[in-house]
């Protein structure tokens, strides 16, 4: 145990409550009640137990800090102050919640050095911290103990606990022995509503137990129980729940313990009166000197243990160290290109009809020999998803150097961990489950987004397409809902090559999500080049131009619609009517093109149809109000799926319909 | 307990495993192993332990049967032609998973009687129920045990136990005591990719245990046991989980036990082979005579009982009745109109500048008092969401009669169980959350869209303009997002008066669900007039004509915005440009109305701008390609609102600069 005694424990923690109310008070809006609570759990664990540096928060070998109950932000945004975190000054914390400040009002990893991952959006940090650990534990039997051996540390709150992702979050890391996964749980029994009493009577010990845990309670107001919780956590050959039974708001007299300590300033009177209470002098974000200096000392405890992991790592071979270091900087490996270009070459020596599914996983069979890093996994659906490619192994406690995740029915925190193995470093990856249950895991998708993160969604069965598992499981508006998130990109392939051509795009991409809509049913093969360049990179290009003269009709499609787009045009030059066909991966990419680009690629034939077995919602901005849509107007049908397309009305005829009408208007 | 001995037990139960196989073998698609290894809890449920009467699936005081594994859907389908229900003949078995069959790949309600809900997304089912045993307790709580007495059973598989919804849902239901809510869990260890052990370890039974559930274990292929742990269930003061241990795809001699039983036709010869094992003679489809007629009489053993509630339901007084019936018709009350045009008016005498989710709140104090079947609630935010109205009482064990549900912070399982209560019928049903949040509950509010529930969303902090909880909590894409999905109604009110307005539209849609996306930050009172009409319900209409002649530009903005469209008309007007404002609530509505109408309101003003703090997908449809959008490229920013707005450039001036620039041109 360390020898930190009491008073100072208390000095230091009441440093983290003062800034914390005094955050909240100057920008006029926060959450103090947690930061006050919290503050001795987070003491014991940035003074006593955590392994930083805070002048490197990059260190690859730190341990993890996740606050899940994100509304605590200036708990997380005083520890980077006290410890020293380079960039994080006492001014930063006055501009708490300020425009572009590092001390926004959830903690956001791309504004400050320091914060692990953007919370906010509850048990998002839970389950992402899950991902992380994961991560570590993947790292370390490739690279060895001697540069990868961390431990992962969350806080959360009851909310973190509420929501459904936890459960899932629990469940995967219960089953995996994640034992490096230690969760303090602010256990404050407050909520926005009060008292959790009034919406919960989950015991939370129990839940944890039963889903292979260890977990125990312990007052999380006493530094000396808090740690010895977490030393024996750190024995454990399973992960660790603490519940630490917290006053939320500790130190106001009025307020603590009720939900009024929870989400709003404390005001003047209540500040004032909660300051006295504890002791603490000085004006608003004062720290007394010697507080400071020992909250630096801990800050630097961890100087020496990152010198001798920098030696460590040296004496790795030149060859591990490369690959460790191209790893962390998440470079693709210098191969990717050339496998892509020859895989996509022996496609066109060898057309293929096969559904995008299966040309994801030719384009995985590829991949994966020449980037060790990818991580794939499916919530359940590997035979359906078909993300396990050849020679694949099963990640799990006894092969931890697998680098596939059976991830279970739990899409959610599929999502939320390959969010955490990305952050912790190290690897790429992908995940697969079917496009309709995007929905399931949209927070954490929208936080991948967000937070820039290059996670790869393989979501197959996308479309009415599917068939006879009718409308509960066929995607109508997911494509159009994911199109909407700003920084995802959305391919949904045609063929064999545009499906290799969206992997390289994913993969190339460094600064956000990529989702692939892949068909269940097969495609044939459309494209008939195969150059180095990525057609597909630019959302649209022409496939097709019309024969005889200037096109006359314009037709837009993407997947599996293509090939309809195809015999459309045949039909109309039967017709005689000139058509050109526009293959559409990516609809909001081509409309982030420049107007140039655009216009180039939408052309200015006067009849523009788009056919796509989805919404026409975002399809305007190609056709405009008066083009025409064959598509979905509704919810779909349980039935073969070529009856279900005619049912639809979705057919080359129908194109040729929608075209002819306005030929003829 | 029931006088059923065994081999009669295994004939009935083997007439449903027959069905099942003949039906999947038949379509060539679907799960056999579901319905042959839940057989036999099915074969306890339907003939020892439910309250039905096959003839009459609408009967009021049913017990409830919810197959939350909906895959298993030939279960239900032979169930429901084994007990009798009218419409569901051999016929429709035959057609099972073809188009516009009563018989599709996952349970439909909305296509086929006796069906209590739809299910197959995984998890759903399941928070329904919780639902539906809210709704029978509180109807039973407000017309007597005596009309509102019975169950729900729920049917559940590995992955509904997996999916995160269901930690909210059983956590939800403990913490409410509903102890008339029975789940009956079919432990069979399988799932798609392979026994349950390579992605799952959760201790089920200890897990509900923890949520505050009875739980036991029983064989699944018991009759007696199963039986017997139902009578318990039926006695306790909590919810109960039996844990029926199960062999998937049971009597299939060499898939059994097996991921191979789950997803796809046996074949003939494993077909042949089960059959023979399980002793069921006869060709494809045929069930024998005596079992047939076995089964006919237990779907009629409730005739008597529902004779005797059609009695005790012609006791009650008529006002009683007369209320039931209106209630259990989703009639809404004579006297919402009125309430709801005396409101508008006293809004045109006294003009409030209030948030529009104040707005909602003072909407809900004049239509709860008339309205008594309106159940609210919110998912922990309540007093940000404004969804309790004066004189609202919580509903809990202890006060059946609450009309307001504290969800805690389970979004998704709110999302499910309002679908409940709606399908359970009696009752119309609103909760609150984020409008951000409305990701978490995508699954769910899909569902409500798919079988047409007139569920209402009150989302609140509906965009940038929520200001210091920063980008984790600014909805940018929600709105698009859910204005993508067929059926789901979005609103996003500019003030006082179309919320009311908009409310009225949501409560007269009785056939699918509406979202308030409603302000944090207070909007001023832009309409001036107050009819019956509710000018709101075609989705926009002219707030503001041009002045002095044929207008220049037509401004279109939603909620918040419409002020800035206001104050640009006034700053183009200074500069001798006429514009005219359009108040869009909503756009999917007003891209629903027929052309003339739409061409009406949208206008000919050569010029066309878009304002609204969310992104541009949809808007193309009404300003088209080269139309102005003032609104939001990316993710939001922390701060306060108005720095916020200035930040990204939505404005006043913005809006003038937009329309200028293409004045000019």
């Amino acid at each position: 145990m360390t020898s930190i005694d009491r008073s100072q424990h208390d000095k230091l923690a009441n440093a983290i409550r003062s800034l914390a109310m005094d955050g909240v008070e100057q920008a006029k809006s926060g959450h103090p009640g947690l930061p006050m609570g919290a503050a001795d759990v987070a003491t014991v664990l940035f003074t006593r137990v955590m392994n930083y540096d805070a002048a490197d928060p990059r260190w690859p070998d730190r341990d993890r800090f996740v606050l899940s109950a994100g509304h605590g932000s200036m708990l997380l945004y005083a520890l980077l102050y006290l410890t020293g975190v380079p960039g994080m000054e006492l001014d930063d914390l006055k501009k708490f919640r300020q425009l572009e400040s590092k001390t926004p009002g959830h903690p956001e990893n791309f504004m400050t050095a320091g914060i692990e991952t953007t919370t906010g959006p509850l048990g998002q940090g839970l389950a992402t911290a899950v991902g992380m650990a994961m991560a570590e534990r993947m790292l370390a039997a490739e690279f060895g103990k001697k540069v990868v051996d961390h431990h992962t540390y969350v806080l959360a709150s009851d909310g973190d606990l509420m929501e459904g992702i936890s459960h899932e979050a629990i469940a995967l890391a219960g089953h995996q022995k994640l034992n490096k996964l230690i969760v303090m749980w602010d256990d404050n029994g407050i909520s926005i509503d009060g008292p959790l009493t009034i919406s919960d009577s989950v015991d939370q010990v129990a839940r944890f137990k039963a889903c292979g845990w260890r977990s125990e309670r312990v007052d999380g107001h006493d530094p000396e129980a808090i740690e010895a919780a977490i030393r024996r956590a750190q024995k454990s050959n399973k992960p660790t729940m603490i519940a630490c039974k917290t006053v939320i708001g500790f130190g106001a007299p009025k307020k603590a313990g009720t939900s009024k300590a929870h989400g709003e300033p404390l005001g003047a009177e209540e500040l004032a009166a909660a300051k006295k209470a504890l002791g603490i002098t000085g004006g608003p974000f004062e720290v007394a000197a010697d507080v400071l200096k020992a909250w630096r000392g801990f800050g630097a405890a961890g100087v020496a243990a990152h010198k001798e992991w920098k030696e460590r790592f040296a004496a790795l071979s030149e060859r591990k160290r490369t690959e460790f270091e191209r790893r962390l900087a998440h470079k693709l490996p210098a191969k990717l290109d050339k496998v892509i270009l020859a895989h996509k070459k022996a496609l066109i020596a060898s057309p293929v009809t096969i559904a995008t599914r299966k040309a994801s996983e030719l384009a995985l069979d590829v991949i994966e020999p020449v980037m060790p890093e990818l991580v794939m996994g499916s919530a359940d659906l590997t035979p359906s998803n078909n993300t396990r490619a050849k020679g694949a192994e099963d990640f799990t406690p006894k092969t931890p150097k697998g680098r596939y995740v059976r991830y279970g029915i739990r899409e959610h925190a599929m999502a939320a961990a390959m969010n955490g193995i990305t952050l912790h470093g190290g690897f790429r990856t992908g995940g697969g489950t079917f496009l309709v249950f995007a929905d399931y895991a949209r927070p954490s998708m929208r936080l991948a987004a967000l937070m820039g993160l290059p996670v790869v969604y393989v979501m197959t069965h996308d479309s009415i397409g599917l068939g006879e598992d009718g409308p509960t499981h066929q995607p109508v508006e997911q494509i159009a809902s994911l199109r909407c998130m700003p920084n995802m990109h959305v391919f949904r392939p045609a063929d064999a090559i545009e499906t290799a051509e969206a992997w390289q795009f994913a993969l190339e991409n460094s600064k956000g999500p990529t989702v692939l809509a892949l068909s269940r049913q097969n495609l044939a093969q459309l494209r008939t080049d195969a150059t180095a360049t990525n057609r597909s990179a630019k959302g649209g290009y022409e496939l097709l131009a019309a024969e005889g003269g200037k096109a006359q009709v314009s037709l837009f499609a993407s997947g599996s619609e293509l090939e309809i787009a195809v015999a459309a045009r045949k039909l109309l030059a039967e017709k005689g009517v000139r058509a050109r066909v526009v293959s559409v991966p990516s609809l909001e990419l081509l409309l982030a093109q420049d107007e140039a680009t655009q216009s180039a690629i939408i052309g200015s034939a006067p009849i523009k149809i788009a056919i796509e077995a989805g919404v026409r919602f975002g399809w305007d901005a190609v056709i405009g109000h008066d083009g025409g849509f064959i598509g979905m107007h509704s919810f779909g049908a349980s039935g073969p799926y070529k009856d279900v397309y005619k049912h639809f009305g979705i057919t080359p005829d129908a194109v040729v319909e929608a075209a002819m009408k306005r030929h003829n208007a």
